[in-house]
Parts: C-alpha cells; structure tokens; sequence
C-alpha cells in the first residue's frame, strides 16, 4: 500500500512535502523569475503561448505608419494581450493611450506606466467604479465609456467622493446592440445629463460596430463600416454643436482599420488583435490581398506536444479546449505541417488527422497552431513566451487577465 | 489635453502613479488577503465563479456514500476544479487520493498535501515528467498513467537518474482513441515493457470512456459503459494472469458513477464533474430522476451583472466567451429567472432575452448562470467564492489552473 498515510508520515516525508510546498509558494508566482535564456521552442512547457517577435514588431510598425500616414491617432485595445508589455510596445510605437476591457485590465496597464488608458466597456458596480477612481486619485490616466444614465450617478458620486475629475466618452451604440446608448438626439441627451455633474468631462464618443469588423470581403466591409460610423460621426457633430467638447471620436477594429481611418471625423482607431491575428480576421479578405486578409502577420500560436499515437490514423496534442479558444468555427491550423486536421478532443487534447497516405506527427513532435480566435485564446494563459527563431527572448505576464482586487 | 505627458509629470503625478504600483505588485497575487468577511453575493467583482456551499458539501457526500455502499474506492478528478481545498474535502469524505490531467495539477495537489495523486494523461515532454519525479524524491505520492513504449523510456530514465521508484497504471484506450494504448494484448505488451524497467512498478490499469459518460438515457449509457469497460476489467485479469500487480482499476466517470461501480473488477471511480455539475451532464438522464439527471445539485454558478440596458427587448451581462465557456451547444442559464435566454455576445458579453411581454433584467442586476461545461468554465478563472446563502465564506484559489514552472 504505497500510498498509506502513516507509512508516509513514518517515512518522514511530512518534512520533505513541506521544503517542497515552501519551493513552490515562491516559485509560483513570479513570472519573472523564469530565466528566458535557458528557455527555446523545444523545452517551453506544453501547451504554451508563443510570439514571433518578428512578426509581432512588423504588425506593430505596419499599425503605426498607417496612423501616421492618415494622419489619426491610435489606442491600441489590450483585451487582445492583456500583457502591459505589448502594450509599452505599442505606445513606443505612438499610440496615445490603450484602450481596455476590464477594470483590471485598466489597473495592469496603469501600474505599467500606460497613460491615456481607455475603459471602453459600461460598469456599474459601485465598488469597481471606485476602483478606476482611485487610479485617477494616485496619478494614473484613464478615461471611461459611459452609456446608460445610471452609469453616470455612480460615476458621478465617486468622483465627488474622491475630489477627482473623471473624462468620459459617450459610447455609442451603431449597430452591435450590446453596449452604448443610441446615436443622435439619445446621445446628445445623455451628454446632458453628464454635463450636469461637475466632476465628469465630455471627452467625445466611441463607436466599437462588430458587425462591421467582420464582414467578408473589403469592399462589403468598406460599405458596412462607413454606413454605421456615419451615425457615430454625426453624433459626435452633434455634440460639438451643443458646446459639448468632442475632440475625441475613437472607433474600428483590425478588420477595419484602413476603412475607417479614411472616414472624416474618426479621430483614433482601437485596434485590437492586428498585433497576433488570427483566423477569424484571416477569412475576412483584405484589400489588396484578395480572400486571405494578410496585412498583419501570424505572430501568435499555441504550441502543443503529441502526446499518444496508438493509432494508425491520428495522434493527441495536449492542448483542448482549457488550451486553444473553439468557440469559433475555424479549426486550429498547424504551422509548418500542411494538410494536417485539428479536430477538438475535449478540454485536455486535439486530435490530428491527416489525409490517407498523408504523414503524421510522432510521439512527442511539438507543433505550433495559429489560433482561431486570439483574444479568447490570450485569456486562457498567464504567461506569452515571446521568441526570436527557435529562442525565447522573453516571458511576459498576461498580467491583465486576473482580477486582482485584494478587498472592497 | 488631459493626456499630455507633460502635463502629467509636471503635476507631479508620476511619483504617485509609483506607490500605485507598488501598491498593485503586492495585493495582486495573494488571493488569501482578501477578506471574505466583508463579501457577500451583491458586491463581489463580476464576472466571478460562484461555488454554492451546501450543494456543494451534499455532492462530496452523495458520491462518497455511494462509493461506500457500492464498496468501491473513489479518486475523484481536479480537472474539474484544479482546486486544492476541493481537493481537501473529497479526501476527508474518503477519497482515496486524487485524480489530475496535468503536471501543475499534480504539483498543486501535492503541494496542498494530497497523497494518492494519479496523472491521467499521458506525458512525454522530459521536463515534465522530471517534475512528477522530482515530486515524488520530495516525498509526495503521485502515481503516473502510461500508454506509449516511449514515455516508459522517459520515465524509466528520469526515475534512475533520481533514484525514486514510480508507480504507473497501464492506461487503456476502451474507444475514445485518444490516450492509452489498446486493451488485450498489445496492453500486456506495454505492461511487459514497464516491468523490465527496474524503477517503475506496475500498479493496475486506468481507462476513461468519454463515449460512454455522455450518453443520454440511462440505460443506453448503462449498456455502452459496461460494454467498453468489459475490455478494461479483461485487461486487468489478463495483467494479473500474467503475474503483474493489478490491483487498481480506475475508470468511470459522473456520467457513470452507479453503472462503473456495478461492475465487477472496478476498483476505484475517477469522478470529476459530480462535485459542481452543469448543463451538458443534467440532460444525461438518471438512474431514477428520469430526463434530467438530477444525482447532484448545480452547486457551480457564473455571477454576472447587467452593464447595459439600451433595448427594450434585450440587456448586456458582463460574461462572456472569456467567462463562461459556451463550447457545447448548452446555453447557460439564468438560476431564478425563469424564461430568460442567455445568447453569446462576444468576448466580453452576454446577451440575455425574453419572450415578448416577459420581465427583463434592469441595470446593475447581478444574476448567476448555471454553466454548460464546468471543467473549461472553472480554468477560466483564478478564485472560487464558496457562499452561503448571500454570504461569502470562503476565497478559494484555482491554484492548479497556473503552470507554475520557475525555470527548467
């Protein structure tokens, strides 16, 4: 009976289980203290997440030339990497800020040193508006999106707490019909009701339309984007006309971006997943790339290891659904294997099919996968291991993906 | 120009901005600072993962008396929760120790001073299983499930160099293919291998059948389950005839709790879902409870608060694809909110519905969702808030979510 509890304790094991509990507490947690420089793609621990550096530093230049070419600015989102260090990247690169989707990630980019930090999603819990005014209160620069009266008590109460005054920008909604209150004479109306409160400032608008991001074809998607920006810019127009100040118009996407930075009025793009890309955005078609939309670079992959090949017609991966994002309906895509099938195999392993006669991987090959869908992908990791050829430069914390309130 | 670096450190709000880091670098990663005295379900951050505490315990105790009953020993699955202080529990009602998917699971279970530790899934990367071993030279007790010639070289070389012996479970691949090598006599083959390995020590066979767990009627899944695990249970009469050490087979699953341990030569259960259920389980069909398998409560919830209310025929939750995992054709659903519809919203939402004339949520509403799938919904997060009634009780943290290597 080997795993009887006195032979255990008899053994004096109890001491050794706690030396290597304590080497664990101190190990775990510290990203940083993983030394990069004995890591490369053939020892990183499975399933992982990789970034081609190359290919990441070309996005982010492509990104930035074209804002500076049409002459807008750019607040990169990080719901995207939620990793402050692609962020620093990104505004060496010029941004003016980043835009984020979550209070913690708000509060990774300001402990960072990111400035012009943009919450583009509505909050309305009382103790995570108090959050993002504490971050204005010790010195970090943030703006928040509202669109919903109730929105603004809150904020409002908050920021007359805590002596802050808060920007704001009037979100929105042109078609997604999920956050934003309506264009026009509704936009304007809220605007006055922030107005009322001495601690809040009208910034301008923001317009984020999914609908538009992913429509197949350039051309389809140049005429959908440019039908419903046309109500975010009349909005902010609007607002201008009321006196309110509307210096501000931050809207697009990565499947938007070289549409709506042509659009009069779109001051800034949020653009997201330009920096990893994926197979979602690939289908999308570009506009001079024909049906693979290929401006921005692969530069993100999930690396797996075959884990059992029992079978003539397949082998397992160990990354599932815990490892690669499926919600979408492209399948995973091996990089450097052609005609190889990922299949789902439930949350802990991917099954890989070939064509018959077709060769399959061996019993502990590692394969990188570009992912379907990054954003939800990224979520699923605490660390990107970011690689230069075979090497690893560095890791970076995806810091931004765990809420890290100690208290309320 | 709120968002002028200049004016920024002209302020003197850089040196501010400072002590906020800091602040954040030390609350962030100690999940046992925050004080649950002061949370309750109305003012914990959304989205959270929810753990209903007396359904809860009622599932540890369900399965453990039905174990005790049926006279078989259980060791259930940290897959499903990657949690140590689940973990705890299940071994206080009997467990004989706990079944995990990954090296990071193992090495929080051991941490936390889990004994009986069994890695279900096959490993072949050198690192990883120098890790498994390492934890058994530090006293833990873990044994590993082996399918493939070639991770029993890679164990029987790490297990020489460390000098530990390492007990391992023949896993058999009874129809999922896709861990395990194939029952009868290729099984025995494999078995042979092992026992000329002089440090590793055959202890049985393990065999999960997803094809079985998963099917709906009771007693359509009655009939698959003891038709694949008759393959099993011959596998481990033919290792024992052959004079290796048989004496554990695990297998089984919720889905087949009171079908596995009916059959002859199934020694132990590997449960996992049982302890928090979901959607894709309850439409199983029981035993007894009829269309909805109803053995064990849904103690498991996604929290979520509404962010938007624009529309008169729809809100905005704050859970989306990064908080609840919607990869099976189960849509979450709203707990005391009869005939409300959840519908994906993207990364970041949750679209929830009526029927026409039927009450919607209101702004800052906090509602839980039961989940479709529990194990990829739970690596979604970092922390379980245990409750009771309205009241928090308990931060757990999902320790075993993080791949906690410091270096290799």
């Amino acid at each position: 009976m080997p795993m009887n509890r006195r032979r255990f304790l008899a053994a004096g094991m109890g001491v050794g289980l706690l030396t290597h509990r304590e080497h664990h507490v101190n190990a775990d947690e510290n990203v940083d203290r993983i030394d990069p420089t004995k890591l490369t793609k053939s020892n990183v621990p499975t399933p992982a997440l990789l970034l081609d550096l190359d290919l990441f530093e070309a996005n982010v230049k492509t990104m930035a030339e074209h804002c500076q070419r049409a002459g807008r600015g750019f607040r990169p989102h990080a719901k995207t990497h939620k990793c402050p260090e692609i962020a620093k990247q990104q505004m060496k690169a010029g941004a003016l800020g980043i835009s984020v989707a979550t209070v913690p990630e708000a509060e990774a980019m300001v402990a960072a040193g990111i400035t012009g930090v943009l919450l583009t999603s509505p909050i309305v819990e009382p103790a995570k508006i108090a959050r993002m005014v504490a971050l204005i209160q010790h010195g970090g620069q943030v703006m928040l999106s509202v669109g919903h009266p109730r929105q603004i008590e809150l904020l409002a109460e908050a920021a007359g707490a805590a002596e802050v005054n808060v920007d704001v920008l009037v979100d929105v909604d042109i078609g997604d019909r999920r956050t934003g209150i309506l264009p026009g004479q509704p936009a304007v109306e809220l605007a006055q009701l922030i107005a009322k409160q001495k601690r809040l400032r009208i910034r301008g608008v923001q317009s984020y339309a999914g609908l538009a991001s992913h429509v197949v074809g350039f051309e389809a998607r140049d005429k959908v984007s440019r039908e419903v920006m046309a109500k975010s810019v009349e909005t902010r127009e609007l607002l201008s006309k009321a006196g309110f100040d509307a210096s501000i118009l931050s809207g697009g996407s990565t499947g938007t971006y070289n549409i709506d930075s042509k659009i009069r009025g779109v001051t800034e793009l949020q653009v997201g997943s330009y920096v990893f890309m994926d197979l979602d955005y690939r289908r999308n078609g570009g506009k001079t790339s024909g049906e693979n939309y290929s401006d921005f670079h692969h530069s993100l992959t999930v690396l797996a290891t075959v884990v059992n090949a029992t079978h003539a017609d397949r082998v397992s991966v160990d990354a599932g659904t815990k490892a690669l994002d499926t919600t979408t309906t492209y399948k995973p895509e091996a990089k450097s294997w052609p005609g190889l099938t990922y299949n789902r195999g439930g949350d802990e392993f991917g099954i890989l099919t070939v064509e018959p006669g077709e060769k399959l991987p061996r019993i502990g090959d590692r394969l990188e996968f570009i992912v379907p869908h990054c954003d939800p992908t990224t979520n699923l990791y605490d660390r990107i291991y970011a690689t230069r050829g075979e090497k690893v430069e560095a890791v970076w914390p995806i810091a931004a993906r765990r809420e890290r309130v100690a208290g309320l």
